[in-house]
């Protein structure tokens, strides 16, 4: 018996990327027709067999859930897996997970492994390098077929599904907003080098509030560190130059490596210097001070995700305009000593 | 078409527990003559299949790897996990990963899952319930049909097959002495209040260590915290009356508030008190002081675990007298504010 080929395989005998693979075997027209037609022949040889979804959808129902998110060693998402888990169970659901490191190529595959008999459902967050890529084929693949799809957190307009988010936009300006009612006038924002669209919206609720308490705009006032390890000393600069007197990170390493670097340079924390951290880890409730957070909920986003899953899979319509849901999860300030 | 049904709706249909189910099912002399036909008959009625792996293993290789672990949010099974997924990677396999949330319950489940026909080979580390329970029936099932099984960390003597651990009584110990090196005298331990196997083995140590230095061992100095948000009145009182000069704690949040405890009773950290940790998270590199910890070595443990098991899955051979390898990874101090 030959072994089942993957796309991995296909992809590496044929010297081209997953993706292309990937969208060949979909006939998908932006892949030229010779290599479309390289990689069918290829495939068929070898007897590879896409997701057939669709066909195998109404009869079995494995009663489980597949999860993919970018990272493991992530206290948000580790919450968000609890928060599945509890109504999962709840309900007699098995939940399985794989890691895309986020990277697209492991996000496909990871995809196709599971969508291939073993899970009804998808829940997930996307990588950083799909994002970038705006590259969302092997998602909408699985919807067309009729598998369900919830996105959390960081999710994509361009796919239509259910989704599960926080307003990222509201929630920093409700951040930066307590900071000013505390009397702090300049704010600077630590955010990633990395296009995200979690990281833009927090930049832009960031700016909005600056601007509605009129306080001026500086561009210089907005760090995007590369490394959390060699940050300190952008940090430290930004601190003696800028006479900053609050500060707001968009995750808790960027905001406790603040508040470390102040320590030093003598400043006191709150008192000179104010702090608030997107993301409410064990990071900013073990520092010293502890860190006022937003938080964001990770367990209640992974309950409504489930909930809105195991819903569709056990509802009995077979609607064809469905309406999706995108809903959002409030978020909330946890006071605590760098801000008080 | 019947849906498929599973070794939880038996369970609960028959109303007994999903152990009996399973061992019922394997035809245990462990369970009664009466309960085991009357399960047999059921599952029978609805077409039950259990894991017919011997038979479809030589056939098929799915190229994936199941991990089951105990819970999530814990930094040192995410760093496993991480190790596990570079090395699978770098061989071209997948990984899936289920949570077993300290249940033993859900560990059988997890594998009944897993082990039908999604996976070649598990890499595991045990429930706490399954610990307590001492009942293994699941993986030697598994095993016995011929599926690779590697435990790393929390592991069974009574399973036989490939295991990756520390030593975790040498690693107290060295941690303890590195203590007494610092002519410290009188050294509490912070443990667990559930018996684990690595718990008992870290007792071990710090007594060891104690003894060998012909310091005294006082039964008072061990205690065990059952709640981690309640123990900083256990450990003030343990400050305030014993006069301890050190603490050894089997984790890091035990010990990040040990440090705190002091901090607010006026206590220097390192001056007053010395304090190590087992396992190197995040908290310790962040905390202030940062603390000193005993590396488990999260990621090499993966990558070892990983690299045995695609070891056993690509060897050709049918070894009938397979024998086992344990392997021990390294630990190491790494020294921090704490303790200097």
């Amino acid at each position: 018996m030959k072994r089942k080929i993957t796309l991995k395989q296909i992809a590496k005998e044929l010297d081209v990327s997953i993706s292309t693979v990937s969208k060949s075997l979909r006939n998908s027209p932006e892949i030229g027709e010779e290599t479309r037609l390289r990689v069918q022949a290829f495939a068929n040889f070898y007897h590879y067999k896409p997701n057939n979804i669709a066909l195998s959808l109404k009869n079995r129902r494995t009663k489980t859930i597949g999860i993919i998110i970018p990272e493991i060693v992530h206290h948000f998402f580790s919450t968000v897996i609890n928060g599945i888990e509890q109504v999962a169970n709840e309900n007699g659901y098995n939940v399985v997970i794989c890691l895309s490191d986020d990277s697209f190529d492991k996000e496909v595959l990871n995809m196709e492994l599971l969508a291939n008999g073993s899970i009804d459902g998808f829940i997930m967050s996307l990588s950083k390098e799909t994002q970038f890529k705006g590259d969302f084929h092997h998602i909408i693949e699985v919807i067309n077929q009729g598998m369900p799809v919830v996105m959390f957190d960081r999710v994509a307009n361009e796919v239509i599904c259910d989704k599960v988010i926080i307003d990222d936009k509201l929630a920093a300006y409700e951040a930066v907003q307590s900071l000013i009612d505390k009397g702090r006038k300049k704010i600077a924002l630590l955010t990633t080098a990395d296009y995200l669209s979690v990281g833009k919206l927090r930049t832009d609720g960031y700016i909005k509030a600056l601007l509605d308490n009129e306080l001026p705009f500086d561009d210089d006032l907005i760090i995007k560190i590369e490394d959390v390890d060699t940050c300190e000393i952008i940090i430290a600069r930004l601190l003696e130059d800028k006479a900053i007197d609050a500060v707001f990170a968009v995750n808790e390493l960027f905001a406790v490596t603040c508040i470390k670097t102040a320590n030093k340079m003598g400043l006191n924390v709150p008192k000179d210097l104010a702090v608030i951290a997107f993301t409410d880890g064990i990071i900013s409730k073990y520092s010293t001070p502890t860190i006022t957070t937003v938080s964001q909920s990770g367990i209640k986003m992974g309950n409504r995700a489930a909930q809105i899953i195991i819903d569709r899979l056990e509802s009995e319509e077979d609607d064809e305009e469905e309406t999706y849901v995108t809903e959002i999860i409030e978020t909330y300030l946890i006071e605590r000593e760098s801000t008080n």
